[in-house]
């Protein structure tokens, strides 16, 4: 399945998520899915936490705590989940504060091998 | 209730979790409370963490998506949930990697106030 479908079926089955990305840590995208009526614009935000997922990545490092698997950031109006895909990128979904943040979790996580698969 | 008697009441009502940390975003703590077994210098952690969560607030107020509530990352080895007391503090629980993530985020978001009750 090419990346936008998986992105859009991931949006598609969340309730409250508005899109999602593929991206590198260096900021630049490999694909995307947006709603129609997304009320962010998700590319200048995955790029904005690409390089906070840099500075995070630096930090599990340095703490020698394992990889990096996960990382969701909640804010008074939106909520994105971050999941590593390998050492070089990840996907983001973001969703209204009010969306099913465990099934995003939990959907995030089932596609990162799968499109792992479709980076190699 | 003192700090620390939430800290402890919050680590033990949460299977998997090892210790929690109320510290300003300058990375000096205010209190802890640490479970003798503990695998990890939940200290240094936090510090790290801080300085982390401080860019984390940057990019978040560039992307005017409201205040910064809660941040929990997930690595190979331990989960570490975040959550806003105020624009000062925070308070970190860290767990090992199968803790029960779902009650460390219920508990962590209930005590949050009642921290900032204490703090003022």
């Amino acid at each position: 399945m090419p990346f936008r479908d998986t992105l859009r079926s991931i949006v598609e089955s969340v309730e409250g998520s508005v899109g999602a990305v593929i991206m590198g840590y260096d900021g630049i995208a490999i694909d995307e899915h947006v709603r129609e009526d997304c009320p962010f614009d998700v590319q200048i935000l995955a790029v904005e936490y690409a390089s906070v997922l840099k500075e995070i990545k630096k930090t599990v490092d340095v703490l020698k705590s394992g990889e990096l698997e996960e990382v969701s950031i909640a804010t008074g109006l939106c909520r994105v989940i971050v999941r590593a895909i390998n050492d070089e990128f990840f996907i983001a979904l973001v969703m209204s504060r009010d969306g099913n943040y465990g099934k995003g979790r939990y959907l995030v996580k089932r596609e990162a091998p799968v499109l792992l698969e479709g980076l190699q």
